[in-house]
């Protein structure tokens, strides 16, 4: 019989009796540890009850309590009348063996052991803001949103009962009273003639535009984008194997000119598009132009993906109705989401379309996170059905046109050395054009100095453009100025 | 000049003073939409104010809003002296001219206009269960889940100060103090070595699963499961491009001798378990097969993909620690859920791996839905920190065990006629083996015409197998009684 290994039981076990775990659970899972990693080697015979319990200092019921789990988990086997014993496990970790000498809870492997593509076409958006002011691209303040009411519908929903509808395994369309209240709002509102169908909820647009670009664009594929345009879109196209190409924008929207040029000289599969407003320079895309880019797309069979995440304010007349409401041939897939009327945190978003793209979109989602968020969707639905959803629009509308007046009137007080820029008709950012001399991206530096954030992302300079996208949303008046003290020092040191 | 058109008023526009939307908006979104399907031409004049007000019965002032409304958004212009005219558009519309003659709101197209790959392999989930029976795969009983601490948690974040970082954009990898009590309870309970950074929270384990197979596959590469497996992964590996390999599965798990025959014939790339326990057939990867396989996948650099949806419930002894906690080489992608322990519908879930493919995954995730529930990540850290979550799980294992004796009770007692099982060690199913000649299709069938819902992803009826997985965690005493006894009824009618 092979005598007992001797168990370095003070470094190899370390018993906790604050924590929630049990300690003959903490015994085994120690020792556990110490067979994976070979220091108890298969075969090895394990001290005597007794005697690890002395060494151990715990009871000797403790320790029987962790040798039967260790049996009942299968490292162990204890033969009667001659002990317990490590399990034979073949060719077991002969290299950590040798790694191994020293008692590490933390050993974990800091790189995958395997290969895998770095991509260096996506990338994550960059720090978060430390600072207590900053500018956005146009983001809602999540401090307007109707929080109360909609936090008490969650935790209504979640509490009472038909709770197995709304916790567990739901539509992967989303949730049909949603889908219901939301279509009839949005044919209300934007001129849709859409029912519940033709609604698949989303997480946010983001998940929309992810969702039809897996689906429709295939590797070489060309997609149209005004030039500039929303880069997080383009970044997906690109992921999708498609290739991008960049039409001017001008006053009234994209130029439909380069549009059909460009369809006559090649197959176009795809047009992206923010009618309402262009994303970044704000402009809204002329009627005419609506009613002539249908008309392209049906005669070149382009899709039209619009993305209308910017609907929801407007300022001098209400919103210019969106293409998918004149769209007779389903050539539009509309996309849009409460992030700007509530909160980006929601996540809650929509991809309108014919009932078949829809279904098809549906079997993708189903892989992807298999449904929404039910509670949140009938909470959302309830606010729109009691109309208290509709009254938060009309109260936030209110705010933003002073705050984008507040930043206008400063713009044009104090910065008109610097730039220039156009009131916008609608959304919550404003189009900013630069002098050429000055660096945007040292103004960003030293703006971040003083505590302001000017993320990189709303700037953009190139030989031929000088702009900043500056969001009025989230900031009150109060911080505006503030905001636009800093930079105005910032230029001034400069 | 010309002369105003005729508009037939009274067919063309419904005023619905119900409606929350103001009357002139009414107005002119519909003489929008008549503009649309050209039903008003464009270059046409419209009639004088008075006129219209006349024959729609309004204010004048109201159809004064409306025009100005009209001319705001382009679609007409009013010339001082000579009227209100339609825009002319070039190449209106010409086919909508002929297509629309009556005034039909409902007008969306049915089909998109353009071509789609329709999947032949992703599906949806069958239709929901309409009736108030119905036995899962092993899905836990909502109403178990501490929902009132869970809603209370939730609101109270939703309303509290801090609103922008959890209402907010925030960071892709998920809630940094979530992560953080995340990897300390899985530290605690799993015996792995994590920090935050080794930690992506994802919509339950289906984002886990996407997520991952998109990054790490490749068309072409090859992926080990075992016969059978989880479907819904299948389909995951397929659409990344991957061919799967099924290698046989004993009551020990997975067969590592057919893995390592793979391995020795082709290139493996990854290979996915469920080591605790196996699905379908509820086995537990035995303790040596476990080193092994860590062993043979460093041996030949495939992926071990450790999809851990069973972990929370254990009856005989504590869970089995994942392949995870074992892992020194970095060779294996941990995936688990709130899915089970909590409620499906909350879409909770994580990725564990080394912090290299964190970051890359998590520029993938960034794409698809741009971040998770910060809020409900919030909620649930807060859970795990107070205990409230470790208290249910203990109380809900207690339940579930009793739920379990009563169906292995039961089907010892009235069904060993038609099948054979095993009493699970842990998790939410009993996998049952019935006799051949019983016709599962058949029986699911007849028991749906008594209200008993057996879906059709729990049969498993080929050749050589005849099982059925029936989750017991759903079904409390007197309804899994109920439930028995249609299944008993309808066996016997057959």
């Amino acid at each position: 019989m092979s005598s007992p290994v001797e168990i370095p039981l003070s470094t190899l076990i370390h018993i906790d009796r604050g924590l929630s775990i049990p300690v003959y659970l903490q015994i085994a899972k120690q020792m556990i540890n110490a067979i994976q990693r070979g220091v108890l080697r298969p075969g090895a015979r394990l001290p005597g009850s007794r005697q690890l319990a002395q060494g151990l200092k715990v009871h000797r019921k403790t320790v029987l309590a962790a040798l039967t789990e260790l049996d009942a988990q299968g490292w162990v086997a204890t033969l009667p009348n001659r002990g317990t014993f490590v399990h034979s496990v073949q060719k077991l970790h002969q290299e950590s063996l040798e790694l191994v000498d020293t008692f590490d809870l933390s050993v974990y492997p800091v790189q995958a052991g395997f290969l895998f593509k770095k991509s260096m076409l996506l990338d994550r958006p960059v720090a978060l803001t430390q600072t207590e002011l900053e500018f956005t691209d146009g983001l809602p303040d999540v401090r307007l949103a109707p929080m109360e009411r909609l936090s008490k519908n969650y935790a209504g929903i979640m509490r009472r009962g038909n709770s197995r509808v709304h916790l567990g395994y739901a539509q992967v369309e989303g949730n049909a009273y949603f889908r219901e209240y939301l279509a009839g709002y949005l044919n209300d509102t934007r001129g849709l003639h859409i029912s519940t169908e033709n609604v698949l909820t989303t997480r946010g647009i983001q998940m929309g535009l992810y969702l039809t670009s897996m689906l429709l664009l295939e590797r070489g594929d060309r997609v149209i984008v005004g030039h500039l345009s929303y880069y997080v879109a383009n970044m997906i196209f690109q992921q999708a194997g498609a290739q991008i190409s960049a039409v001017p924008v001008d006053e009234q929207g994209i130029s439909l000119e380069a549009v059909r040029d460009l369809c006559k000289k090649t197959s176009i599969r795809m047009l992206y598009i923010t009618p309402h407003h262009h994303y970044p320079t704000t402009v809204t895309l002329s009627a005419q132009r609506r009613m002539q880019l249908l008309e392209l797309s049906r005669e070149y069979g382009f899709i039209i993906l619009e993305d209308d995440f910017d609907y929801d304010y407007h300022y001098q007349s209400s919103p210019v109705l969106p293409l998918a409401s004149a769209d007779r041939s389903g050539m539009v897939v509309y996309i849009g989401s409460f992030c700007k009327a509530l909160a980006p945190g929601l996540r809650t978003g929509y991809v309108v379309a014919p009932a078949d793209l829809i279904l098809e979109l549906a079997k993708l989602r189903r892989i992807v996170d298999r449904q929404g968020d039910m509670v949140m969707e009938q909470a959302l639905a309830e606010m729109i059905k009691e109309g208290d959803f509709q009254r938060h629009l009309k109260k936030a509308q209110k705010v933003y046109q002073e705050r984008r007046d507040v930043l206008c009137n400063r713009l044009e007080k104090d910065f008109s050395n610097y730039l220039t820029f156009d009131i916008p008709p609608g959304g919550l950012a404003v189009w900013t054009q630069w002098r050429k001399d000055i660096n945007l991206m040292k103004l960003s530096r030293n703006c971040l100095k003083k505590r302001l954030h000017l993320p990189q992302t709303l700037l953009f300079q190139t030989e031929d453009l000088s702009a900043i996208r500056l969001g009025f949303g989230n900031l009150n008046e109060n911080e505006m100025n503030q905001a636009l003290d800093i930079m105005l020092e910032a230029l001034a040191s400069d």
